[in-house]
């Protein structure tokens, strides 16, 4: 099929365009050390837009259930609100995570690592709201579609995404209106989002409108070309579908300005961080300090629940000064193993390469500034 | 004085280097569209963060205000809130804000023009606590210092910034244990942090953990060489005190993804944004479409009260198809302007050149998506 013709820009350079800026200053993923919180507070969260964030009015706002179905429903946010509740803590983490790795590297939001997040969810689950509404015979596909508008690959849209039935239908789906206990704020989706634990965060509509059952694929510009796996233009390739496994770490020490290089003293430093698979529960996270050569299991905690990361830890006796190169690498219970260096893509997509931090271990941190005591100056 | 070597490192390419992207994904900006929001929800409003975001056990947390005074104070948290509580509207705007506009470019946060926002801040009054612990004869200055440490200009620090005795005790100087009615979150200084109405985002120390009152000007990193305008990397230059006057627009229409040029079709275009100024109140903001040619009054909102921004709105008829560049700029009471361009300085601070929105407007928008009636693809 013809290419939109943004798809598939690349950069030669390290360097980012304002362009691309532009986007980094709006977006903003995961401050690492916010890796500490089971639940990262709101604000710290990833977030990736790709349009506006609507405003909305939540009495003017409606949710139309429809499309290929017998008895269509529209609800307001209080009808949603009476159906069954669930509260389900789920790691969301943006498709595009690791994209400014790459070399070269695909022109768009230029992630490093730390482009996820994990809320706790509270909302209705989907199935019994589709039951409700009866898809009829052929329906095969349910699509999302959000409030959010604007033109991507040349082509003037909402964000809308789909589900096969099967995938719509699985228990663990549902729309959240609330995280972390609050209602949601305008940039997570207010009023209401679906949340589709395991999946990368394309698939988690924001500020719905509309849920549309149909009988065919849906081929929307999100749903396709975006979203894909493929290394060649001219192929479609796979759709990105569930996270693939991924541990990140909180960067020891203390960090520079700029660059971010941590400075550690001598002494034991406790390694710690998360790590989520949209394929299974965590089994296995290893840690090196010499950059993927030699590696050690690190303890894990067993928290988390299904859909959420689970912590580990590591001590590590940084007992020699240098510099060194940390990492760490998850393998999940369906036996997929991060890679020191993931295939290249033409999206930037379903990137799980290892974290690299860099830290300067010294006998003594760089001279400290005189404290304000009225006579240090 | 010898500066610390990172000090004035300047970039003569627009593009952003890995080590600027480190910071850009971590810190953000105000999402353009969240100007409508009189009170910027958490998670929207700018962050810049030098080092890491503490965590902060708040059972833990003591306060301590010494140095130069007859009765030095140790405080809990619950002790902060038993003391008088005032709530205020406050703009915060980073200092480095439009930094990433300039030639050559100051090598820091790149951030383009959006570093504000605005929150209700709760905490209770400075001077009265100033008062309580007795400053002695000789004391002139009060050092805020906080518990976010890390290494800038090769010097290990805390960050710490200091006020005059005179600014410190100034009456809508208060210490803030909550935004928007909630407790702080751990990126807004949890648990407490100064709030210094009408200064640019350096002054509000987050994570205080001591308030020093010093006989002597204060000469830390953060006080100096930081943040100071200065056109020659030879001499100090005018420390940063309080915004400059700015105005920022809502970009209208509808963004494409990247660029975040904006599409409109022909029609009436309700103009609007924000404006503020640390020097008095905004007493006028005019809108140019055509660049800064001609320009054209806006109407103010007459909202935002003594230290949070004013809203404004101008009615556009866009009643021709082509590209536009949209500008505004605002004008406080003092007399100050927005200038089109505003001189270089070496840290990039205090650049408050208006900003420049790029607007296609078209007799119709873009192709449009189908419609996901299962019919159309």
């Amino acid at each position: 099929m013809a290419k939109p013709e943004s798809t598939h820009q690349v950069s030669t350079s390290p360097d980012v365009s304002l362009d691309e800026l532009q986007l980094a200053v709006r977006n903003h993923s995961l401050p690492l050390e916010a890796l500490r919180y089971p639940i990262t507070p709101i604000g710290m969260h990833y977030l990736l837009i790709h349009f506006d964030i609507p405003r909305v009015d939540p009495s003017q706002w409606r949710l139309v259930v429809g499309g290929h179905v017998r008895a269509p429903l529209t609800l307001t946010l209080d009808d949603v609100k009476r159906r069954p509740a669930v509260t389900l803590a789920v790691t969301l983490e943006c498709a595009g995570n690791g994209r400014a790795n790459l070399s070269p590297r695909p022109v768009s939001q230029p992630w490093l690592f730390e482009a996820v997040g994990t809320a706790e969810w509270t909302g209705t689950p989907l199935r019994p709201l589709l039951e409700a509404v009866g898809a009829l015979d052929g329906a095969a596909h349910v699509v999302f579609t959000g409030l959010d508008r604007g033109v991507q690959g040349g082509i003037e849209q909402h964000y809308e995404r789909s589900l096969t039935m099967a995938e719509a239908t699985r228990e663990e789906v549902f729309l959240a209106y609330a995280i972390n206990g609050q209602p949601l704020p305008p940039q997570h989706g207010f009023p209401l989002r679906l949340v589709v634990p395991g999946w990368y965060g394309m698939t988690h509509v924001k500020w719905l409108r509309s849920i549309t059952v149909v009988t065919r694929p849906f081929r929307g510009y999100q749903q396709e070309p975006a979203y894909h796996v493929t290394s060649t233009w001219d192929e479609l390739g796979e759709p990105v579908t569930r996270m693939l496994p991924r541990s990140l770490m909180v960067p020891p020490g203390i960090p520079e300005f700029l660059p971010r290089t941590r400075q550690l003293a001598l002494g034991r430093c406790i390694l710690e961080g998360q790590a989520w698979s949209g394929w299974g529960r965590i089994v296995r996270v290893e840690v090196s300090t010499d950059g993927g050569n030699a590696w050690a299991d690190a303890e894990l905690g067993g928290d988390g629940g299904e859909f959420a990361w689970q912590s580990w830890r590591h001590v590590w006796d940084a007992d020699q000064a240098g510099q060194f190169e940390l990492c760490c690498r998850a393998t999940d219970s369906a036996g997929n193993v991060q890679p020191l260096s993931a295939p290249w893509n033409a999206h930037g997509v379903c990137n799980n390469q290892v974290q690299r931090i860099k830290v300067v271990v010294a006998h003594e941190l760089p001279p400290a500034q005189a404290p304000a005591d009225g006579l240090a100056n």
